[in-house]
């Protein structure tokens, strides 16, 4: 977020920023800030702020972003085809190199700019190809299998989008992104206070309703 | 989670469960799963299990789920779009009433079945079509703003997809899924692991790579 923040603010020609005026411009706490920031090393000079450019470079560089990682997206239903025309995946930082699908009839077609790959043919094409990321967006019933085969196949960075708990060995990191869950948090969330079950920490509300 | 686990069980004639083999099933811990179903109510019998369709309805109610609820996409570019076609979107639960958007090119448009409306119009098509849930998938420049006229129009649950923090009101509720950060946290750990700051709690890896 600190290094999104920094390419804003570099775009729009700043040369250093305080943590202060960071905290104004994306409701963040300053405190926290520093805090964060110290944690990479000594970026910012009393009085004066940080050096927008140099703690941009050096946020990129710690988080492996200064160059492209090549992503493969198992699944070329719904989800996997969003995602492989999603600019966050498939821009400067990553690239969708190859779709895959146990499916017949998507395999061997061409999504966007995206092959469809035979996942059997996982572990060549991500050799080939130098695929670091694999994406999962296949139902979750098949979610394990597909984890397993790519772990396998040398992964070890994966997103799993399928709705399901997934093992997976020590060495692999996994983050599951549930967003049927999510949207059920929010039900809930109106279910709860249609029940008045919600906290509400102030008593009156802050904006009318129309 | 649970729900989803139930529903699976149901669909599959099962009628009890215990929590051992739950936890099987689903990669679960035995003791949190006594500890979280407990919270909602005595539902299991020692000995026997949970009762699945007692336990499954019950849950469903709690989460707001014995519904359906309208959801309003705000942004119709590839996100947004892709969401309007998400299985997990406009399922069981939830239904895509409108998209929303300032583009008098998309203005009108139809996409899947669902209608691109003028975000001018959000609150009276909102109010019109009971939407409930709104859902944020416009540019991160445009988030804070949209999220602001989302809530004035009486919105309470809110999704967003814009990689930059928002300010809410405290009565509303807002889930951020921030997809692009989630896969530079990946990348991030690929890097660290690279200079060899990865923490293996083993010293072997459990899988031969091929």
């Amino acid at each position: 977020m600190y290094l999104r923040c920094l390419n804003t603010l570099s775009a729009g020609g700043l040369r250093t920023v305080s943590s202060g005026s960071l905290a104004k411009r994306f409701h963040l706490n300053s405190a926290q800030i520093r805090k964060d920031l110290a944690y990479f090393g000594e970026f910012g000079v009393r009085g004066v702020g940080y050096d927008v450019h140099a703690l941009r470079d050096h946020l990129t560089k710690i988080l492996g972003l200064d160059r492209k990682h090549n992503v493969g997206i198992i699944g070329s239903g719904r989800l996997g085809t969003a995602l492989a025309h999603y600019y966050g995946f498939d821009g400067a930082n990553f690239e969708i190199g190859a779709l895959f699908d146990s499916d017949p009839n998507k395999i061997g077609k061409t999504i966007g700019d995206v092959k469809v790959f035979d996942i059997k043919d996982f572990s060549s094409i991500a050799k080939r190809d130098n695929i670091e990321v694999a994406v999962i967006a296949v139902p979750a019933a098949d979610a394990q299998n597909v984890l397993d085969l790519v772990v396998d196949a040398g992964i070890r960075a994966v997103m799993n989008f399928a709705p399901v708990p997934l093992k997976v060995i020590d060495d692999v990191k996994l983050k599951t992104v549930d967003l049927t869950t999510s949207l059920e948090s929010l039900a809930y969330y109106l279910a709860s206070d249609a029940n008045g079950k919600n906290p509400k920490p102030n008593s009156t509300r802050h904006r009318k309703r129309i």
